[in-house]
């Protein structure tokens, strides 16, 4: 049977194996998911095996990674590393899922549940693809290597020690990673753009207990109003970041990188709608939008908690008030050195009468690829092959440290090509995946190995 | 048996009964306490029989009404209408309480509890007050109405009303409400002055969901950084309320006034230990604190909420954000004008791309005592003769909405005499009231009806 004839055929098996894998409800961030996560890293190791790869699952402080191996190229050929991760974000708020998160259900050709596009259902696009290639071929014209982790939801937090202690183990001649989306249906895309982050919080303490806003109003300073000025400071009224230096490592866009941009075929109302806003804004002033979302640093408030917040009222002045504050960078800020200019910035700006904590959550570099060489021409001629069109490369405004970690340690080129659409609800309740995308994406990487071993051949 | 020493004889018998009212959990904010408030008010009506006084429970649509009264002077007698509230604070944080908030217990000659100062031990005041003088002396000099609602900390909903409609069963000459601080244990104090309030809630609404930092950063408004700017936007550099007009009734301090604050015998480094603050502020820079605290206008942050708050860290833009913000008011401010005053400041200040809404939970009116006349005499002598020192006239930043009511509804001067400490920890964890003032209360209450009755009759 031809592999086109494979692809088609196994359709329905594929998805089905899809949604066994998505009623897993591995939630890296719960520790009552901890036995699902375990039971999810079997379930993965075990249908690697049974497509005739060896697998195993390793074990972490946290949870375990699961590795598989596929040789048969024979050591001339190139090596294709693939990463992806098969742990989830948590599902609340439960109530606003259309179906429950762990019951994937199909409506409209999109496959909803938790992990369907971050990131298991792009995970498995891989592990098929190597299925089916072989099913219709016999053998792999690369060696491939799966490095499957369970804690990207939580930070990576273990990967990095594991691939350094593993250099050799996993060394590659290209790295390959499903866990961004395209533009639209009709714009397979190359992610050649990452922003890097800082997360911070601020606490504020001001009395050492919540006093009565009668008694004590006007004569102690309160944390909320304090806090909100802090934060109010953080950004001038174009939306610019007040930050000293914050912006000194921003690398300018050239023309030509200012001109693509321009060019993306993604209107502002368009995304204006797929944010569910009444007008666009919260960047900087007279910038475009693509350029704001994708290539300029953010500053953003992801939460606020201060005093009493139930129904009703309480006449208090509250004894603390804390913000998480994260800053997303581009090349080439440095998150260590914006981490310092920000704490420093912040500490001046606290008044007398309050005490302020400033802490660090996360942080991670910025990325951006040398969209040349080998891979990046394999990738353009596998993605034009399937899609019918060619490549757009775009940025995103997320960060993926483990791109530049990978990058850096095995020193290899990435290549950054997911499946995944825009208003996918990453992160959020009725999260899906495309099937035409789901399968378009294995057919593009059964080209991509072809495409690979020719390039690299070469 | 002298009064004198019937009141030495009875401090402990008064002490535990006080401890039984205490025990009783009437948490009107609650309504799995409703049946506690039932039980607390015929608590209070059968003591009020027991000691010889016509008494009953009055329903409201909330909770009910205790009313008592006394005739046996005569028509030609004046009348005392004393208010108070049997209900209580919420007691949570719970942790933070040395002993269990209902099972009072005495340290240091204070007995704590909640609702010893505020207000059920300065209700008991007045019931004993009323027991001794008869048992020493036959007959109290004057008539006594006692009302005392159940609904003072959920916003007196059902008072005004009550008291409207039964304008001639009310009627006094004189009132007296025991639900202010003195100044210091050596300083009985006449409160002739208190702040009214408006208490609003702002909630801005951005993305439909929480969205991606990553994906949508610097493509939305952010309803928490919009928040935080707004909030900041209502005081400039000075401490200074910035809502257009909000001064413009502030009535100007005498300078016979603004001599006699500066004469309060309170530190700034007393009232700062008191607070629990490393330093003072939160009002106008350049204004005494003691008339920050009295006599000045505020505007505080009682609690905010926005997107994640729990721990470590989650890249959102919140989808929402609130604040509940509430502004304390000097006479001659009208908190109608004020309340579309900040509403309309506060919506001038939206950005594009988020919705408004703005509510008002409660507002009262601020209000000044005229301290002349028979009733300030009485007071003045009776505290003389139970505290051996001339009272002093405060004010009280707080809001008591009942007393610009009664004043205005029943037509009668009010004397607001009472017993508790600043730093009693009202509305908070480990409230006290000083046993020792709580006696004096009982005898200046003694007094009181005879000096009243000399006042009036003159």
């Amino acid at each position: 049977m031809s592999l086109e004839s494979l692809l088609n055929d196994s359709r329905q098996k594929f998805e089905d194996e899809l949604a066994e894998f998505l009623r897993i409800p591995s939630v890296s961030a719960r520790s009552e998911h901890k036995e699902d996560m375990a039971r999810c890293a079997d379930w993965v190791r075990d249908k690697l095996r049974e497509q005739g790869m060896e697998a195993e699952v390793i074990p972490t402080r946290g949870h375990p990674i699961v590795y598989g191996e596929l040789s048969e190229a024979g050591p001339d050929a190139p090596t294709v590393l693939v990463y992806g991760h098969y742990d989830v974000q948590p599902v609340e708020p439960l109530d606003e899922w259309e179906t429950p998160p762990f019951e994937p259900s199909v409506r409209d050709g999109r496959m909803y549940a938790r992990g369907t596009a971050d990131d298991k259902g792009q995970v498995h696009v891989h592990m098929k693809a190597v299925e089916a290639y072989r099913e219709a071929k016999g053998a792999l014209p690369v060696n491939v290597k799966f490095l499957f982790e369970g804690e990207e939801e939580v930070g990576s937090v273990n990967l990095e020690a594991f691939i350094k202690s593993n250099v050799a183990r996993l060394a590659c001649d290209a790295a390959v990673i499903s866990d961004t989306p395209m533009l639209s249906p009709e714009h397979p895309s190359i992610c050649v753009g990452l922003r890097g982050m800082v997360y911070m919080e601020v606490r504020l303490k001001g009395p050492s207990q919540d006093l009565h806003s009668g008694q004590y109003g006007g004569g102690v300073v309160n944390p909320a109003n304090a806090l909100a000025k802090v934060i109010s400071r953080l950004k001038d009224d174009n939306g610019r970041i007040t930050i000293p230096g914050f912006y000194a490592d921003v690398k300018a866009l050239s023309e030509i990188e200012r001109k693509s941009l321009a060019e993306v075929p993604l209107t502002e109302e368009e995304f204006r709608q797929e944010a569910g806003v009444s007008a666009l804004g919260g960047g900087e002033a007279g910038v475009h939008f693509i350029e704001r979302i994708w290539r300029r640093p953010t500053l953003d408030v992801n939460g606020l908690l201060s005093g009493y917040t139930g129904e009703g009222a309480k006449t208090i002045i509250p004894a603390k008030a804390l913000a998480k504050i994260s800053m997303r960078l581009v090349p080439d800020q440095d998150p260590k050195a914006i981490r310092a200019a920000f704490e420093s910035y912040v500490r001046s700006l606290k008044p007398e009468g309050v005490e302020m904590e400033v802490m660090m959550h996360s942080d991670g570099l910025p990325w951006a690829a040398d969209p040349e060489g080998p891979l990046f021409r394999a990738a353009a001629t596998a993605i034009n092959a399937a899609f019918g069109s060619d490549p757009l490369f775009i940025s995103e405004g997320g960060s993926i440290p483990i791109v530049p970690m990978i990058e850096q340690i095995l020193d290899t080129p990435v290549l950054l090509l997911g499946f995944a659409l825009p208003g996918c609800n990453l992160h959020s309740p009725n999260e899906w995946l495309s099937l035409d995308l789901y399968h378009k994406g294995i057919e593009t990487m059964t080209r991509l190995y072809d495409e690979i071993a020719r390039e690299f051949a070469g």
